[in-house]
């Protein structure tokens, strides 16, 4: 890395599990951590997300439930939907299980940057409402994909 | 189960990594983090720890590396070393990967006899100066093992 900080934090804010009925999944995780069950949601469609799979389009989506695990990280729950993207790629490749950490970063753009030139490129793209996000093929050099989370006020 | 909070706790404490060269990945990290390389540690020997590996007393032992990821949570790496145990199962079964999540717990007895009763049993526990763990066999339901750690002072 070039600068004392690649990433602009040191922060885990997400570890995250990719699974093929969150629904189930999402009542095992209330009951374990006392919490309720959550709200699951859709990402939206690729018109609206702008999401790049491997460099391409894709109609690729997936359901996804939080639960704020302490205050610093949640649990995110990861079904894939339709088409290809990375959490397809991660259930089809490895079945269920730990998809990736998340660090929400100061300066995308910069913390793309600096893991491209560590030869850990980015594998997926797109937004959400109120920011952007990137995986990042890290598993090779740390043995876990990494995300990073852009929010527009920052 | 039984409990409205069966842990006694929602808040995640580590995410931990196994691998197969600690003080590789060690730096890996720490270029990622923008931080110091920490001090690789070995846990003690089976007299001190008392570590049961799935009922039984073995040898194993690992070497351990911790990096705090925000005032929560620790990223953990782990380099088994030695004899069985659940870190070398890992390694030995799905490659260098993510191994666990870390809850720190009120009251171990129960929480672990919370989860035994929804067949979430130990895999294996031990000592460490200052307190105890155990080790979840929880990725059948959850598709990420757990540990849960006491303070002697909680």
């Amino acid at each position: 890395m070039h600068e004392s900080n690649p990433l602009g934090t040191h922060t885990v804010c997400q570890v995250a599990v990719v699974v093929d009925d969150i629904a189930a999944y999402a009542q095992r995780y209330a009951r374990l951590l006392g919490m309720p069950v959550p709200e699951v949601r859709q990402t939206g469609p690729a018109e609206q997300t702008r999401i790049l799979y491997r460099g391409q389009p894709t109609e690729g989506r997936a359901k996804l439930a939080f639960f704020q695990a302490g205050p610093q990280l949640a649990i995110e729950l990861i079904e894939p939907v339709g088409g290809p993207s990375i959490w397809r790629e991660h259930l089809d490749e490895h079945g269920p299980g730990v998809h990736h950490i998340a660090f929400r970063v100061p300066d995308m753009d910069r913390a793309v940057a600096n893991l491209s030139d560590e030869d850990m490129p980015v594998a997926q793209s797109g937004h959400f409402a109120g920011g952007r996000y990137a995986y990042i093929d890290s598993v090779r050099q740390l043995e876990v994909m990494l995300e990073l989370l852009a929010h527009d006020d920052r």
